[in-house]
């Protein structure tokens, strides 16, 4: 009976199943793959000295994998104040790589030394005459994997509350990208969690600087909607408070399961959260309630651009 | 610049623009649209007594409507035991109207009498040899507006928590209902709630009995994200608990605002809600904080199927 709602067609091209884990373990001659680790969210105090920050994020990126994290997270933003007029100095050319960009050629040497995925938090990155806000992952052998621009810049205005406009120095990113990360206003759209979901994302990484308006009513809410509704991990890393700042940062850098459940999150300082994710839940989640099976797409679609123009082309 | 991104595309059809409120009140021979108005959320105790369940409907309707509603919300399944046993045996006939359908007509004749809307929960509903969950919505003048049959059917097998298949004895509605109503698991799908706002709702509503294990850990969630992501009015009401039936509601009926604020709740006892809606909020919410403008149609879109299909044959 079940076909006659086309639960298939509710995601165009089809949802993909959830894909074999990319970390694997070589146990003597043995390659297993791993559905178990530690994830460490960094969350970062950021200053105006660029160099300390970058020090500062190489120390905490260690500790987290010390204490066992195979995947580091760091902040949105975290080698510049969050300030319009902050961007475009503290911008790196991350094409041109190491002189240019101090900050992922730092990510790229810790993430190949200590054997750690890390997804990059974001840096304002320069190419050409344009800004983005731009998160890097690197991959194990210290290699960049994916690049992330921010595809929903942020620009809020209420009156008396909290105005910003990024759009001013940011141009918007083009592109989805399949290592699962966006980046802070982008958890504000469920399509994009919606369409990685249907590539068959595992986690979703969210590094975000809300602020003291939009943190304590939505912070967490999104991430545990995105999280239930896709039945997936979320994880968020933002940079810790600085009351003294131009934009106050609301902290509490959180992980969610995907049963939208904080599974370990902190307050606004200055803190290092190590949790443990397992990826052999969420197939378990989705058998009991099999929510891409119930979907209706003899009612509605979500269409995938890209993929759809990829799979066109094929 | 945000052209480029091909907002209006992300919905097809494009989504319109909030309309002029339904709700009007003649003032001498002038009309006017209302903004703001009371919705009334009456959480009812349900028995296994028909008879009793709708003369106590209808008890609570009138002290909704004195204490100025003229919106009023009823449970999900109000006028009989939520079981798979029950919905044959207390299901209506509701297209035969008057003894066919002794809970629809009461509602006809209340919102009539008050010149109240009723939004009326749902009911189990026979037609020929199927059986739906379905919601009839009552106009001032006591007439039928709309009919929902829930879209999602409610199958969720967790061992040892909850274990409920609603698709053994009901069939699911083929069609969204533009009187801005889902039914209970309807809330669960995000797509249905971004069509409804696409369709220009201002207000859904979603009698709902969720349980002791979907209702601390998704009700209140669902219901906020779906008014935030949305930026329009939610709605829900559900059952009062009964430790003692086969189905155990968790109560908690809400109004969230377009922010993602509950507006008003109570806990698992019978209660009527009273709370204020104003529409004029909607408006400033998305001017302040314009997703439907940052949305990427040249990412993602969200294709209403019905609505394609209509404007097609135009």
């Amino acid at each position: 009976m079940a076909s006659a709602f086309r639960p298939q067609q509710a995601r165009i091209p089809p949802a993909l199943a959830i894909p074999i884990p990319l970390l694997t373990k070589a146990i003597g001659n043995l390659f297993c793959f791993i559905y178990r680790f530690k994830i460490g969210l960094c969350q970062l105090t950021v200053t105006p000295d660029k160099e300390r920050n970058i020090k500062h994020a190489r120390k905490a990126i260690k500790e987290a994998a010390q204490k066992g994290a195979q995947l580091v997270v760091l902040p949105e933003i975290w080698n510049s104040p969050y300030s319009n007029d902050s961007f475009p100095v503290y911008a790196e050319d991350i094409d041109a790589g190491h002189d240019a960009s101090p900050s992922t050629a730092m990510l790229a040497e810790v993430s190949g030394q200590l054997k750690i995925t890390i997804v990059g938090g974001s840096i304002p990155e320069r190419c050409g005459d344009k800004l983005y806000n731009t998160c890097c992952i690197f991959g194990t052998d210290g290699k960049l994997k994916a690049k992330h621009r921010k595809i929903h810049l942020f620009d809020i205005d209420i009156p008396g509350k909290i105005t910003f406009m990024e759009s001013k120095t940011f141009t918007a990113g083009e592109t989805p990208t399949i290592v699962d990360t966006g980046i802070c206003h982008d958890i504000c759209f469920e399509e994009l969690a919606m369409i990685y979901a249907s590539r068959g994302a595992h986690l979703l990484c969210y590094p975000g600087a809300f602020n003291m308006t939009s943190g304590p009513s939505h912070w967490e809410l999104l991430q545990r909607s995105r999280a239930a509704d896709n039945q997936l991990y979320v994880a968020t890393c933002s940079p810790a408070r600085d009351a003294g700042a131009g934009y106050i940062a609301w902290g509490h850098s959180t992980l969610v399961g995907p049963f939208g459940e904080v599974i370990a999150t902190t307050e606004h300082d200055e803190d290092i959260i190590i949790a443990e994710i397992d990826y052999s839940i969420l197939e378990q989640r989705r058998t009991r309630l099999p929510l891409a099976k119930q979907r209706r797409g003899d009612l509605y679609r979500l269409v995938d651009i890209r993929r759809l123009d990829a799979h066109c082309r094929l």
